[in-house]
């Protein structure tokens, strides 16, 4: 099964995710672990919770698609359909897996994560005749895989982190084997540029671009350029996008933030551990996000001292002992307090860096400024830097919490790196 | 057109879809919207840029839906072909619609959303012959809407908030005229029991139910019943469903937490704003995300007076002033420190209430507590609570700092409402 290109459809199975109670996250993740295997997928299906077009859908996948992976329908719930349906549409019989069963008491009964064990959570043991089984570390549902009519089926959990954690320790490796050709995709993420400004910049090469090829990608408030390559091997795909990568980095001078960096924060943090610096963080229209974001990354804590969300000016003052009259001189959303705020929590907590963040993230104006008005902040042992923003009166509530924590990030960035800091 | 029930499809058209670089959140905000006016949504199709395989997505979703909705592909990126492909299937022309394009002058030029007046830009105004435009207030490419062949077609841009804003404001009146049956849906949402639990309760009355419908789904951690009626008119459809929701809640008593809400602290928003009580936060391995869950929601900041993300032994005692003595006796994730947490931020920000949360989220223990051990505490005029929980220590960092989230609202929820605080 060598020299070929596999094309992947998923199929997500759930009449929660049509009746949109729930994200497909899985498909996502699926699709980011095959590519890094060299496995194009080509569709996304969402089908309910319904035999008959789930049937459908799975002839429609074997008529378009080498590999068919499934996700969710393998869980206790009585709507849990895709494994007999799958099997059925292969020909392929379930039996009852002792192992599994042996397995699901064990896990039910003896480990502690659910007190429950109902009878419905046996179901989840029949599995096809033949097929590879895939035990389920981290839940209940154990997922399989088998080759059939010139297709290979997959069938992976619905809970994200079951799916995740299944598909890529044993999913990956049973794909990897099928396949000897490799993508190698990279991302140069930059903030400070539209997509259709990268867009405009770099398309008559893009057009002219075979393998590698490059596209713009928006996220929320920046965005990246992905580069792809396809070989017979990661090196010399490696090879082939090197000097684009470098090509591209230097165009966009010091507005590129990293290569493959998962956000700005995470740049922020490599950065921090490697010159050992800390920081701290006052936040008043962020409440709280710039500091979550920053601890969502494993090991933050040893350089994001601490942090206060300051809403009202009482907090300001019992918190970081804002003088409450420069407050009500200057307005709680000013570049003055925005100074304070950033110099106070430095102070108060030892970092390097203290940064600040106040404004107005609406729904509603304060009567003074618009919604989405906001002044970031950065003090430093030389310095501070304070920055007023407009990011768009007609912006979300989440759109502007988000970007005023970018412009910060970035600042920080800027900053370690011994780049000009923008401050208007 | 009436007195049909309407099957729609959700066709997203996006290469960074198939990638895994974006969620396709556009599908499930447009799969909620359809749910409250009666539309079925029966299939999520994802195809990349690519004009044959869109073709081919575009001829199954004619044959098996009545409403197909594209999302994605408007933009002024060079590979946006939604518009071209979707309109040839269907024997129409595109034409440039001058008022569109003056807009789009307008707003890139002077409404500061975007320095750059691209020539690209300018294909976003190209409308098929006799479409129904949905302007966009919230970006650049316009929607639209068309019938052709016994279909109904909507064209929605892929950026979340221009699909989200504009099919809420403009594809919803615009479908609402095409049905008169009404889907309507409701869900009692349950902290403290699982999906599985739930499923098994109640199996019997689902499997014998027909309309009303009832089905038990999970989330991240916490779960809920989702009814769903469907009659002439809303007022029918909520009488037919009023018993079941009572019977439900009433098997369940207080681990409903709220029907129609969307999370744990929503219901905690609004009954902080019923009783007119405030609150504050002191957090260690949440690391702000307490803080940030709550002031995602408009308004929350008169509730929510401040708070501390405390990672350091220090912070805890610069910013809470906790005896360093006592932490290093009883260790940062312990009963004691909780405790001190919750009572001091509570009386540093003159509060009613004050939250505190210390714990492993992982992935690395300090070699004392598993990871997934959480004190969660809540101080009030009367008592501090204090609850040591175990969250599983093959959890992930995210789900354990959820989860603790999650407690802390339902033991806010418990407190404010009167029902008995559950420490252990």
């Amino acid at each position: 099964m060598t020299n070929k290109v596999y094309n992947a459809e998923i199929l997500s199975v759930g009449t929660e995710i049509l009746l949109g109670r729930t994200t497909n996250t899985d498909a996502r993740d699926i699709s980011l672990m095959l590519g890094e295997i060299g496995i194009n997928v080509k569709y996304h299906t969402v089908v309910g919770d319904n035999p008959q077009r789930l049937r459908e859908c799975i002839a429609i996948a074997k008529s378009r698609a080498d590999i068919i992976i499934s996700t969710g329908g393998l869980g206790p719930t009585c709507d849990d359909l895709t494994k007999v349906v799958l099997a059925e549409s292969f020909g392929l019989e379930l039996k009852m897996n002792e192992e599994e069963k042996n397995c699901l008491y064990d896990y039910l009964t003896n480990k502690g994560y659910s007190k429950e064990m109902t009878e419905n959570n046996l179901q989840q043991a029949m599995l096809p005749v033949g097929c590879t089984v895939f035990h389920n570390n981290w839940g209940t549902a154990p997922g399989c895989a088998f080759e059939a009519e010139d297709k290979v089926v997959i069938m992976i959990p619905g809970p994200p982190k079951e799916c995740n954690s299944m598909f890529r320790t044993y999913a990956m490796p049973y794909l990897r084997s099928l396949s000897d050709e490799k993508i190698v995709s990279h991302s140069v993420r930059v903030f400070g540029m539209s997509e259709s400004a990268l867009d405009q910049k770099f398309r008559d090469e893009m057009n002219a671009m075979i393998n590698p090829t490059m596209a713009p990608y928006a996220k929320e408030s920046d965005c990246l350029l992905q580069i792809t390559a396809k070989a017979k091997s990661v090196e010399e795909a490696e090879e082939m996008m090197k000097p684009v990568i470098e090509h591209v980095c230097n165009e966009l001078g010091d507005i590129v933030f990293g290569v493959d960096v998962e956000c700005v924060e995470e740049r922020v943090f490599r950065l921090l551990k490697e010159k050992n610096m800390t920081f701290s963080a006052a936040e008043s229209c962020t409440g709280g996000e710039l500091a979550k974001r920053f601890t969502d990354i494993p090991g933050a804590s040893e350089f994001f001292l601490g942090g206060v969300t300051t809403y009202t000016n009482g907090a300001k003052a019992a918190l970081l002992g804002i003088d409450s009259a420069l407050i009500e001189e200057k307005g709680a959303v000013s570049y003055e307090v925005a100074k304070e705020m950033a110099e106070r929590v430095r102070e108060k907590l030892g970092t390097d860096m203290g940064v600040g963040v106040t404004g107005l993230a609406g729904p509603d104006g304060d009567g003074v400024h618009e919604v989405g008005t906001v002044f970031v902040s950065l003090a430093t042992k030389e310095a501070t830097f304070v920055r007023e923003l407009h990011l768009g009166a007609r912006r979300t509530r989440s759109y502007i919490r988000r970007c005023a924590g970018n412009y910060i990030f970035d600042m920080m960035r800027r900053y370690i790196t011994g780049l000009p800091v923008i401050t208007e």
